[in-house]
């Protein structure tokens, strides 16, 4: 075979990959320099026929900046994707920041309508925003049903804890996605809710066999294959009932057999990232890569040495040892996907930046936040947290470099601060807060006398392992109120650890959960507790909330 | 008067307002949403004619893209100005972060020459990168001579403590700036230096009378008017020895007759900011700029209400109030100033971000970045920080949000991971680390056990008013050798410190200074304390540095 064709065949296998670079234009500011490509290698690659940029990182107008100039670098159409599960503003500042997909799980009890009209619009706002910034691609919605409360890497990312909830609203996200012309990715198939293990750190180990995923994983992924959704991403996951040797990336049994025969998917299958630890800890770059294609995936994601791998995938194709009409394939539907982009009836949003028109969060889009937060906060007294003298704004955050969720100004810290509430804050970098007393594990006197408000933002984030269980929030808990230093708790986060802390919390205690971390949710949790409630007809969030709780 | 001619000495009236905008291009990306101005208000003023913006947050990206916009609503030429003072990267990522100032100031008693060659290339790349992101003018440099080591504001941003070494050093920066076609700005005057008060929070009061300020503070101002500095900045300062009614900014005894006629400044002379304390706890909006204006500037910086403070000049103007000429000679220096920008010999460096190049930092920036770094380090002892089983790196910093020194991936926090020191932090909003104990401050039991490195961050800056100096350093490193556990410290900042530790440090312990906070300063400095230096001619730093120290 001529050198001619081989390079012809690099380029093609090339469009099949999708490597990761940083919302930011330069170098230097790259957050995640060992993950993140330089931009000569961005350049090269592109240049070379690499047909996708998984983005992160940066303002929303660095990325409309960012995917102007990785188009303009690219020989091919580019997908442009971003792992963007709650709203553009949780990942690119400026966008609008949505309350977490379980948030909507808990309103789809009370009210399933109003939560699959809420799921639609939020697919919409993500889809209109992405597209205003330039993305194409969102990676989402997460179809993992968390049955395991303790999961810590799915968890509150997940649309629910009944595979017909996450049916529902998944799908619906995925609509609203599809209105506004952005391509969709169910994952993490066959289904990551049951794993007590994060695969960013380990490869997780399930004993479910093909029934039991029947019965419960696969329900949410049929529907989302029904719903039309263009992309399924696989998990890096061990089913050894199913496929005792393989992770289900590179599971042929898995992949080809069961989501593309049995389940008829047609669209792309892209493997989650291949420089998780999941992978790596088990396969070289190229391995990895010509494994799981071989095992039937279409698109390659963040490979660890995306060179490597290119080259690897090439030579398994040259030499037979994967068949050339799975590239053909591939590329059919990597070339379908980018048509239904092309002919889809929705606006090119780019305008937005065009026009240097004000705002890329609509008025309609900041209604949805807010309506958001209001209708999933639940209040478990409505009696006032009093202003101090010298009280005490205790503070619980998973991490402060960076935090995306806390400034100087956030609602979380000014709003106490106005009624006398001093901040402290407890971090995994910090000062220990704990002592060695299991009835009384908070060293009281390392933070001050007065009157307590205690926020918890916890919620199962990737990359912290098993870190988040560990602490004993419902000993500290009984141990301020045997002590009467409790003023007032709001949870941000893990609507488990709230259950938790309701099991022992006294009735006399103001206290509020909040399925979301943001702003508007700190704004509104601690509205509600701060702020006697003189008049309950004009205060329209506390009625709704007592009426949803 | 027709209210024709009333709208165009309105229009008039508002080229010599400097207004405050965000760096980052939407309304909801604000950190301080109360002195930034809105989208809206924004072209509304900028199409009445105000004639300069004065930015602060965003990358340098965005603030490119920023400055464009705010271009394009602009009715007249506009000074796009920025406190930039240690390089661009001290304010917006992506550019390059340099030393502070009174880090050459120490390298000037050694080499004067070599001294002046960086700051002038310190100029050079500041004006280059500022041109490349869209500024004209540079609100440096500091020409206060920081007589005061306890002074909470300007210290180490002043290029030295002597009035000789400030004034050749700042001349040499201006220089620099001029070179690459951005206009400079010399300030606070009279001088800023010999403060214990910020002017951010209350009126400093200084007792100083002529003959003194002409015996210090003035030199470096008359030394950098003879250099051909573009303007000059009015501190926020009470000289009760010279003019007991009126702060500096609003003071005719000291714009006027000293700065304009006994200094024969013919350039811009501009406000410090009207909305600091200093003046707003004193003046209304209004009030402010016309007694300013009326004694002498000519160009009004962020006054709280940039429309009410417009509106009251103008009227003042129209009664007579204020003469005529004055506006005349305000608007004919603001032409001279924006004429010698056109007229430079320089390239429009926005090339850079127009051909999407790929870095703002060119190599030589970057050089000079590490060239001062290395330059100033000072080494106190060579032995090396020993690998530990399970050590303590304690660092010491401002605060946490934002905290723009500090990532994840800082060197201050991996470098000593990598050999075994698990990082603890100490910020105001943090776990309390302090016991009452005099003698042993720190509560070492609630960081842990081990050696420690303790890493203190601490300089002095805006704000913060006299907390930096209550902390007890001294006697926790004293506290720290008594019990053994000191195993190495880094000064990142102030030289005071430094010297205050100094004293008490036993001279077995490793240590090092640098001037600088950022990743660099940590970068070198870490370098310097862990990796055992087993050839010294292989390792130059550190030769330099046994040399300078």
């Amino acid at each position: 075979m001529s050198s001619e064709i081989q390079s012809d065949l690099r380029a093609d296998v090339a469009q099949l990959f999708v490597v990761r670079a940083s919302g930011h234009a330069l170098d230097n500011q790259r957050n995640y320099p060992a993950w993140e490509l330089t931009n000569k290698e961005l350049q090269t690659l592109l240049g070379q026929g690499v047909g996708g940029v998984l983005l992160l990182g940066g303002t929303s107008t660095e990325l409309f900046h960012r995917c102007r100039t990785l188009r303009q670098w690219a020989a091919n159409p580019l997908l442009l994707c971003a792992d963007v599960e709650e709203g553009m503003g949780q990942r690119f500042h400026g966008g609008t920041w949505l309350v977490p997909p379980m948030a909507l799980a808990r309103l789809h009890t009370s009210d399933p309508e109003e939560a699959k009209i809420l799921a639609e619009r939020y697919g919409r706002c993500t889809g209109y925003q992405a597209r205003s910034c330039g993305l194409n691609w969102i990676l989402a919605p997460v179809c993992d049903v968390n049955t395991n409360p303790d999961n810590p890497v799915i968890n509150v990312r997940a649309w629910g804890q009944d595979p017909e909830t996450v049916s529902a609203l998944a799908s619906a996200f995925h609509q609203g996605l599809s209105l506004e012309g952005v391509l969709s990715c169910a994952k993490h198939f066959p289904g990551h809710g049951a794993t007590g293990v994060d695969s960013h750190l380990d490869l997780p180990i399930l004993d479910q066999n093909i029934h039991e995923l029947e019965d419960c994983e696969l329900i949410p992924f049929r529907s989302a294959i029904a719903a039309g959704v263009s992309s399924v991403m696989t998990g890096h996951l061990l089913f050894p009932n199913i496929d005792p040797d393989n992770p289900t990336t590179t599971s042929r049994e898995l992949i080809t057999n069961l989501l593309r025969q049995k389940l008829g998917f047609e669209g792309l299958i892209v493997t989650d990232a291949l420089v998780m630890k999941a992978i790596t800890q088990i396969y070289g770059s190229g391995e990895a890569a010509v494994m799981a294609f071989d095992a039937g995936v279409d698109l390659i994601l963040m490979p660890k040495e995306p060179g490597i791998a290119i080259e690897a995938l090439t030579e398994a194709l040259l030499s037979g040892q994967v068949p050339m009409q799975r590239l053909d394939e591939a590329l059919e539907r990597r070339r379908n996907a980018l048509a239904t982009l092309e002919t889809s009836s929705s606006p090119q949003n780019e305008r937005f930046f065009i026009n240097r028109s004000f705002e890329l969060e609509r008025s309609e889009d900041q209604a949805l936040s807010e309506d958001l937060v209001r209708s999933t906060l639940e209040i478990h007294q409505l009696k006032p947290i009093q202003p101090a003298q010298k009280g005490l704004n205790f503070l619980r955050i998973d991490g402060v470099f960076p935090c995306t969720i806390l400034s100087n100004s956030a609602p979380a810290i000014s709003l106490p601060e106005k009624v006398g509430y001093r901040t402290v804050i407890s971090h995994p970098m910090g000062v220990n807060p704990w002592q060695d007393d299991t009835s009384s594990p908070l060293a009281l006197d390392r933070l001050g006398d007065g009157p307590l408000i205690l926020q918890l933002f916890i919620r199962g984030n990737p990359f912290r392992g098993k870190r988040d269980c560990q602490e004993p929030w419902q000993a500290v808990l009984q141990q301020l109120q045997r002590e009467q230093r409790l003023a007032g708790l709001v949870v941000y986060g893990s609507p488990y650890i709230w259950e938790q802390l309701l099991k022992v919390l006294d009735s006399s205690i103001p206290a509020v959960y909040s399925p979301g971390q943001m702003p508007e949710a700190q704004k509104q949790a601690l509205s509600s507790l701060l702020e006697p409630v003189q008049d309950p007809e004009s205060s329209q969030h506390v009625m709704i909330n007592e009426f949803t709780n």
